[in-house]
């Protein structure tokens, strides 16, 4: 059996997706700036993708911008909001993505207010509301963390920020919530939001951000000014088609997915019930994601356990995938961040699922898990 | 008869680049961050592809570093080897996606030569030589001119760079020579090169830079360190695996291509001889590439001849498509900047080739043409 628990760090395309792409690249293969009916075509089924995504935040279309991904939206969104002298507020435990684009414009006269997140992944809503003081551009929080799940309130701190500011943005990474959550731009107060197509089963190299009308932000990549000139650069149609289908999959029955894999999680933390020495590091719990569960195995080397799994064809995590092989981290800077100890952080595996997951699966991997603990606590490895 | 010659806006991918697509997407979809074995086989593949695309340019597989495209290679090199203070030289009709960068960093301190260019759209040598100053850290020309084909010399122009400076770095814009002509970086000097998938019969969202080893530059996109730190973002496999595929194939007797491609402009330049009233800019001539053909048709718009000629299912473009609809220019920058009068800027039409196209469908333009010249001609549009 082959199980796939490592969904946050990207997703199998589904058929109609991988189906949609190909119908792009063979029928709409035209740029969609040229003038011909063929580029006519390829702008109008543009502006159709960018409709159903609206629908589906409840923005309108002409909010809708395509990038190549999450950690693209995420720069081109904070790098063109803020300049020197002004000062944006994150939470500690952002994406690499969020987190070093802060660091490089603090070295630009950017001040960053970096907020502490509680045990359970929680940002100090006291903390956020007195940071936001008159320089305070943006307001740049995660809805749900990539390691541990946590999902942070978006109204409320939506709310917050447009009571305290008139000047302040509020910039949501929904790369790990968006098909998983349902997000309403309109309710929770949010300016400008990043999504990645390649975490909800759609393509890779392509997402979008949602960038409130009015709004107006320096590019990234400037040129031959598509994308109203917010990022230039040929459209990726067959891949945003690609996208959008995968969107709207995904958000359909999004509630049963949701119950689903929320009764997943719930068995896989019951059964390791019978599982010794063990820190359960995302609880089932109102604000984690049912998607993500994180589990600390103490005394064991969460690589060493991670290779003993796929030996068994099992996918996991050891911290996020996108800084695993890179950032030479002292441990995940998420798990420091929810407090946890050096052996908590050193023994901690991420099980990422979507809702094509079943309880089979993890009826295997407990009984995988329970013989690789037995041999690496055994073996002292 | 269905007639694209609008090949250097974008062009349609074969088939075999879509089966490696889709051969990615269900093979090699999962993160090549991962440490697991799914990511590993992922990361080599990924590996594999910047081998064989070294080998095509001639550099080494470390100096290979995947993008969304040709616009983001050009901004990623060019604002990532500049910052304030700095000297840089580019030529007066390079593509938007380098014009406008320059442009933005003139507003953040750097200084930019644009060297003028002549009727054939050769760059001044002597110019650019005299240019060159202590400040100068980068030179960046296009290889082949999107909207005439003019072709730059490159194994002079970095042989000057080299000779003139130790610290200038010479970048080229190979988007539309790259699969045409064939690319030295080491018989060229090149420091940094820019390709796109799209223009190759690959997919779009995705290009690749050469960027010599050692050079360092500040990246665009920060994350999660992918590419070296210099482009961070999950890596779009399938889509490389298409480009490498899209690359193999049309370097696969390149001269061949050259040469019909070149026999096809010959004969299009041949048949306009019953053509009254144009003006061929870009004639046949060893420094213009056999790929684009650009004619004004005096008193007509091109606008007008255009939408005539895709009634007929002919695709062309006025100027260059990405920047037909989004920039609202006084006529072409190419144009002016080569000298053309207005009336034969508003005239201008550019044809453009792929080594698919037929004698045939020549023949087809050139009947077309004809009745829709009589026609506009006649009606004075
Ligand atoms: C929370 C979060 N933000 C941003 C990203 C970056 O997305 P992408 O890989 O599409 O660049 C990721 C993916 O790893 C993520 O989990
Ligand atoms: C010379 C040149 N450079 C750069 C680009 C931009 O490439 P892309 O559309 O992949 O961003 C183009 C395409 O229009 C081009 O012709």
């Amino acid at each position: 059996m082959e199980v796939y628990f490592d969904n946050s760090a990207t997703t199998k395309p589904i058929d109609e997706v991988i189906e949609a792409i190909n119908y792009g690249m063979r029928e709409f293969y035209g740029n969609p700036s040229s003038l011909h009916k063929m580029g006519i075509k390829c702008d109008r089924e543009l502006l159709n993708c960018r409709e159903r995504l609206a629908n589906i935040i409840n923005c309108t279309r002409e909010e809708i911008y395509f990038t190549s991904g999450g950690s693209e939206s995420n720069n081109m969104i904070i790098k063109g909001l803020t300049k020197s002298g002004n000062h944006i507020i994150i939470s500690g435990f952002e994406h690499p993505s969020v987190l070093s684009t802060c660091k490089e414009l603090e070295e630009h006269g950017v001040k960053v207010t970096y907020l502490d997140v509680d045990e359970f992944g929680q940002i100090d809503i006291e903390q956020l509301e007195e940071s936001i003081c008159k320089d305070t551009v943006l307001v740049s929080i995660m809805h749900v963390n990539n390691e541990i799940g946590a999902v942070q309130d978006l109204d409320k701190i939506g709310k917050l920020v447009k009571e305290k500011s008139k000047r302040a943005k509020f910039h949501v990474d929904a790369v790990q919530s968006f098909g998983k959550f349902k997000i309403d731009i309109k309710k929770s107060n949010i300016d400008a939001l990043s999504v990645s197509a390649h975490k909800i089963h759609g393509p890779k190299g392509t997402g979008f951000c949602y960038i409130r009308k009015g709004l107006s932000l320096a590019p990234l990549v400037s040129g031959g000014g598509q994308e109203k000139g917010f990022r230039s650069g040929t459209e990726n149609l067959p891949a945003v088609m690609g996208m959008v289908k995968a969107a709207e999959i995904i958000y359909k029955d999004i509630d049963d997915k949701f119950n689903r894999t929320l009764e997943l999680k719930r068995y896989f933390i019951n059964r390791l019930e019978d599982v010794k020495d063990i820190r359960i590091n995302s609880p089932l719990n109102d604000n984690i994601s049912p998607y993500i569960l994180n589990v600390s195995f103490i005394g064991v080397r969460a690589e060493v356990l991670l290779h003993l799994l796929e030996e068994k064809d099992i996918y996991v995590s050891t911290g996020s995938a996108c800084s695993s092989r890179h950032i030479s981290t002292k441990g995940s800077h998420v798990l420091n961040a929810i407090g946890l100890s050096e052996k908590e952080i050193t023994g901690a595996i991420r099980f990422s699922f979507s809702s094509f997951n079943t309880i089979e699966e993890v009826d295997y991997v407990i009984e995988v898990l329970k013989n690789s603990l037995t041999f690496l606590r055994r073996v002292k490895i």
